[in-house]
């Protein structure tokens, strides 16, 4: 019984990236449409009334499943394709690494993502202007206190949220991903971090996201480069 | 084998109402502390780094597990006391249930929450002076889209996610209960949520919420009213 995918994503998104992590990772294919969503196209809002990325769509027996937002599809996955289980077999495992998904997706998308990829990637693809420095200043403060919790995780820990890698590290890794396209993570101060962005960033399930590009926005030097 | 559980939440928390909904639902009792949050104390911040509720700590054996954040707690509710279920048994309907979790939980709280509870109780709580007209104009507006959107989800269901109560209801009802509080949801225009809102404040686990006050913030006076 044979499932037919189809992942409607935004390739610098980190809210994507985590799907397309935990896709890869359980070596389920899948057929990728990249999406404007910034441009609020009807037949994606259509898929997801609030209209952000990403949405799966599963196809079986000619009926289609629509999953809309990261959470959704990334418990979905987890309860449907069980290996290799990405978010821990026993409760405290799966608590921490769900407490983790909402660290990244509330906590650092407010304080880091809302400044630096604001300034840097949403005011470009909506022609918004130049970027304002002090928000630049603020989100680049911001990320150094996150790189500095990422590190206070790994002190006793091999992965982010215990002894096994899980939806944690990829949430981690999808969100500094995508500062690292833009050059912006200061890699060579928190040297722990950067260890452990290296075991994740060598991964099979990595190499599309590091063969993304976007028009009009070229990636740092260093972003697909595996020893960087 | 008994488990005892403790909920660390502020009682006009949209997101600490969520979890004390779904324990009175599945009738698992607990004991309640309540945080200050926004005084960061430390014995709140050593269970949760992020530093918001809720946070629940199940006891069983003299071993504590503690798990912080709303999603992680619902889904470990859901895994370990499965009746009745709240997210729905067959894919779909969890997916249409975990949907509404993210537009409440994202959407819900930036476009509403993020002006209306800001200018109403958390400037109050952090002494910030007073409310802004044009914030609370925003939140108000933004607030009814959002109760035209649960309108057109109860145009073909009975409740949000679908023929099933889930968690969506109530993750809606809680953000929608504390705005109540403050006495700003415009019921009157919205016949159809108001007919779904009263079938769910009639229910069991909604009375602790409708008894909860605090100090300096006194609720609207239908408040309380299940005739409302």
């Amino acid at each position: 019984m044979s499932v037919e995918r189809t992942l409607h994503h935004f390739p610098l998104d980190p809210a994507s990236r985590q799907v397309r992590l935990a896709l890869g990772e359980k070596r389920l294919p899948f057929v990728e449409m990249q999406v404007r969503y910034w441009e609020m196209p009807p037949e994606f809002t259509s898929l997801n009334p609030s209209g952000m990325p990403p949405v799966l769509v599963e196809t079986k027996h000619q009926r289609n499943l629509v999953i809309c937002e990261t959470r959704a599809i990334l418990e979905h996955i987890e309860e449907t394709e069980t290996e290799p289980p990405l978010l821990g077999r026993d409760p405290a495992e799966r608590a921490e690494a769900r407490r983790l998904l909402q660290w990244f997706d509330r906590k650092f998308d407010n304080e880091v993502n809302g400044f630096l990829l604001h300034e840097k990637m949403e005011k470009r693809l909506l022609r918004m202007g130049a970027p304002d420095l002090a928000a630049l200043r603020q989100g680049r403060e911001a990320l150094r206190m996150h790189l500095g919790y990422i590190e206070s995780l790994l002190q006793t820990r091999d992965w982010l949220a215990g002894r096994r890698m899980s939806l944690a590290d990829f949430a981690a890794a999808a969100h500094l991903s995508v500062i690292d396209y833009f050059g912006d993570v200061p890699w060579k101060d928190f040297q722990a971090a950067k260890t452990w962005y290296m075991k994740l960033k060598s991964r099979p399930c990595f190499r599309p996201i590091l063969a993304d590009r976007w028009p009009g926005l070229a990636p740092a030097a260093h972003y697909d480069d595996l020893d960087f």
